[in-house]
């Protein structure tokens, strides 16, 4: 139960919470493959008794596991639980695991916005361990490696914000003259997202006679990845941000694609944003900067951990535009959460985490 | 109110009960460019006083009508009412719409079973009005239009049994020399359905992110519409009829294609079968029989009426397999339904169905 | 042949040069049931023989024509030719037709730019008539309906370039107290297209396999609309205009959604932008102005001619965000061009485009 | 360059031939994830130079090879060389390889049928090396697993066959009472492919445009994979076998789903059908026989090895119903050849093939 479990030694132990959506069958799918990480417990009330792999036919022969109710699940001997539940489900349960010795990452939204005010207008409900929140560690590795590393608590990011933050890391955290190198109260994010991100609940509006061959926005007048994004480009930029943000359903399962738009600053017009974004993401193993002109495909990251970003300046004008993608239920979920576990316990950061794309 | 509006008199005044459904809003379609036919009620309790158009955007500006809960609509002054319901509501208000002077056209399976017990084994509820089903007529009207044309209740037809029953008609009913020309007992139905057949409904199997870019069975073990298309069958056939029927989901909107198997007889090898169905079908305005060796696109069909055949007898042996493409929503449930009114009201059978299939 | 045909009177001769694309079988879609229209002739040299509908079984007993090699085509006969050709076509043949009393609608880009330069610069061929193309009318009815109507060459409008003109022209036509409305500098176009936006070509990335489940943007660094867009946006502007434009490839059939941003200009901050929108479209047939906070979803324009407009202000504050969607192969294309060919012969500007989208 | 590696000693040098169309990329991405593997060569005339990442992105960061021409790629100095090509390539270049110590892996048709006359009638080319195609092994494991170990040259199964044989083999191979247990004149294989079953290649009836939202049969009236899956099924049986054969196109990249029917022999009304596919298929472990009353999805193995199957007896008559699917890619095609590399090479079976399938 000891924080640090060395690559070679004992496996850890891993709990799950919830595994009945999209991001628990992901967990099962990668944990299942990972040479560090034993799986202990799978939680769900209502499918007390029955095998995963009744549920999510991919696991037979692969994953013996079967959901046991909350109560009878001992996570309190697991060395970390995932929690992939509707939010508020982790904050009711982080006492009693942190008490336990045992370490958390939640893939809801209760440890992603330090800014209780804004967890509470847009989660609608009241944040029940704001002291946990304090001590939490934001999930997106590459912008907040050396916190996560010694974390108790990693609120694992949404997928919309992974996309958005790291394509524009970049472009906030740098300076040239001491200036910013984009006027940073006007940032676009344009996004798609396939359908999978709306999660495996029965609604209407997901179903495949509705979402297939069709194309929308959603949520223009406001969306709970907002702030989220926001709290952590002003975290990057040290100062005020405005971001407009529009997703959008795009017909497909997995993937997410985001269009990015910022203003070169007067003082950065002479910047090579090629090189800035290589340098920066240089040593990341899960960060995949592109060859110049390149038109990233969803697809080419599907079923696999890694983000491309290609970065554009059309005719060499004032208006970047940088395209990012990633899967959303791996590098936009369950594979960061995977990627905070490795992290977290001293394992390679990529242990678990080489698959290939699967493409077609 | 009266039975019988001749083309060019009067509007048909038309009711619909339950329109939220896709064969709802299909009919709304439909009879919006209907030319001898006038919406004039619309029921759902639960959208009481919201404009269809609201729930539905393709027809803003095209259908002004707003939902009424049932209670408010005159249905009793409609000439006939659509019932785009689950099964067990038109018979439960059958009897007072009759009573009314009013026809019914029913979409759910209610009026599509003679057989009483077979229809209460399946559909799991007491059939309430048995007079009123004996003098129904079953809706599929290139096998029997005449009964339709007089009929006040008309069970419109299950999707998949229209295919398998138009497919196999002919061989059903011909004989070659007084003997049957295929062998009934070993007949084969090998259907693939969009996802619309399963109706609009908040179900995880019919999600975009579980039924897209995927395929699979279901009902082997038995579907409801298993019966319906034996019982006909066996009507056509003037005996028993033995049907293996495997329903499938196949990722698509709409569309349904049938790949239909029969045994011929040894008295039948002589047969001409391309003949045979097109001189079955030469006068029929929604029935293509296609040329030898034609594989037919469920998009050849796409938002139109038109049912296509094409036959085909690998290497001159005795196996006959017979190729159905239909839209399921359309000659499959609201098209047929409108072709069913269009002859209880003595207008042409093609009134507002002569729309041009949307291909691609 | 001559110029005018009163509705009610002979019905207009249509030549389709080019009928084996999508924006040909369209056509052929519209003009099979169009009221006031006579297809005579469609030619293709590789086809020539091939009933239509042996390529297109969506038009087996609807059109009876036949391909036929152009020399062998009267279209000398026919009061319009609609080119769906490639590019460069239909200025080979302009004058000859013209010198017989045709008019002309070309599809294809030969009629769309003034600026015989940037014509020349993104489609790589010398403009072979520009006399012509000084006299032709750009085909955008809403912004252009006087001089169509009396033109005898109509360049009919990309399929991204009626969504972004149609989309932004209340924006850059309207001023608030003298100054524009908004920063016509920094315009913002992410446009999403269906995949038959890419033609009816074997190609690669275009195929299922590649294009199925999948997102990407292309064409980051320059698209031939974007000089096609810029040209109108600033004779609608009276001024220069900046705009990025980036075009995305989503997994759809059918369909275009664009996603515009415009900056709004310190002295408009008070105008009521819905109210612009809806006054500025309250008498088009074809342009629905959607309530405030609408989405809408491209598969409510599907098959239909109409163009849907959503006007978004986040937060009140200075960034305009505006969703359009239309059908591109009709409101994008073929709907576009018989719309052209309406108010060139004086019909009902929504003769034979009546259709309801195609929901679901 | 000698036969048998045993696993943990210097690994397989692989090379590959013709790597630019779906099983080519679906071989590099399986290799690269091979523990005993090392990838030496891949060869594409028109490619030479260019990293294979280049052309498929998921492979950047995963795979360093690029693309070279044949005469330069060093392939006698290979271990086994796999053919991704087109029909007849690896006959050609057999004889050259095979008299270099390296064994051959062929994913075309060149080593698939024994029948000469077939293989010549269709694929309409003359087969130039009968003796090499006599020592020839049949690369179905599950059914041949014993000659595969020593072969010099592999011909790997087609898709479709692999899922007709392996849903056939026990009906065939078992007798009750010395009988057959089916009519093996009357079988019928009903099959739904994914599109990249079709290949990569620039066809207009593969396009997205055309595939997507359709489902059509094909190859009624005769398909290359009849004759080898009769062929084999004949082995299997020790006599004369009829199968009618139906392949389908569905809307979908991956994934094969085939549906047999076979009529039981009145000697096997006794026989515990689900025993004897459970035991027949006890000890292999890419065949998954699933409990009573399942329907395999599809997506239960997408981008993995494992092939599912279903048996059901339809209200316990005599038509047998067998539901199987594979990843047409993976089982279907590349995942099968590295199971016949392993084992010619004394690996273990599985080694690189232990991918969870992905899902959703």
């Amino acid at each position: 139960m000891g924080n640090g479990t060395a690559a070679g030694a004992a496996k850890v132990r891993v709990g799950i919470v919830g595994g009945t959506g999209y991001t628990g069958v992901e967990l099962l799918r990668l944990l299942a493959q990972h040479p560090h990480a034993e799986l202990t417990a799978i939680t769900s009330r209502k499918e007390d008794g029955m095998p995963v792999a009744d549920m999510f036919a991919n696991l037979r022969g692969k994953v013996d596991l079967a959901f046991s109710a909350p109560e009878k699940a001992r996570l309190d001997q697991c060395d970390v639980v995932f929690f992939a539940t509707p939010h508020g489900v982790a904050m009711a349960q982080a006492q009693e695991l942190l008490a336990a010795g045992v370490r958390i990452i939640d893939l809801a939204a209760d440890f992603r916005l330090k800014n209780l005010a804004a967890f509470e207008k847009w989660y609608r409900i009241p944040h029940t361990c704001p002291a946990i929140l304090e001590e939490s560690a934001y999930g997106l590795v590459e912008i907040n490696r050396e916190a996560i590393r010694n974390a108790r608590v990693v609120g694992n990011p949404g997928c919309y914000p992974t996309t958005v933050l790291l394509g524009l890391a970049p472009l906030l955290e740098g300076r040239a003259g001491g200036q910013p190198l984009v006027d940073a109260s006007t940032l676009i994010a344009d996004c798609k997202s396939g359908v999978t991100g709306a999660g495996r609940k029965p609604e209407i509006h997901i179903l495949f006679s509705e979402a297939s061959d069709n194309f929308k926005a959603y949520g223009v007048m406001g969306h709970r990845h907002h702030p989220e994004i926001v709290e952590h480009l002003e975290r990057l930029h040290g100062g005020p941000v405005g971001l407009t943000f529009v997703p959008h359903l795009t017909p497909m399962v997995r993937g997410m694609h985001s269009t990015l738009y910022a203003r070169i600053a007067p003082e950065a017009r002479g910047v090579d944003f090629q090189a800035l974004y290589e340098q920066r993401y240089a040593n990341e193993p899960f960060v995949d900067v592109m060859p110049p002109g390149s038109t990233p495909e969803t697809r080419s990251v599907r079923a696999s951990n890694v983000l491309r970003i290609a970065v554009h300046r059309p005719d060499n004008g004032d208006q970047l535009v940088v395209l990012v993608v990633q899967d959303n239920l791996v590098k936009g979920a369950s594979g960061q959460a995977v990627q905070n576990m490795n992290l977290m316990f001293g394992l390679p950061e990529d242990a678990g985490l080489g698959q290939v794309a699967v493409l077609p």
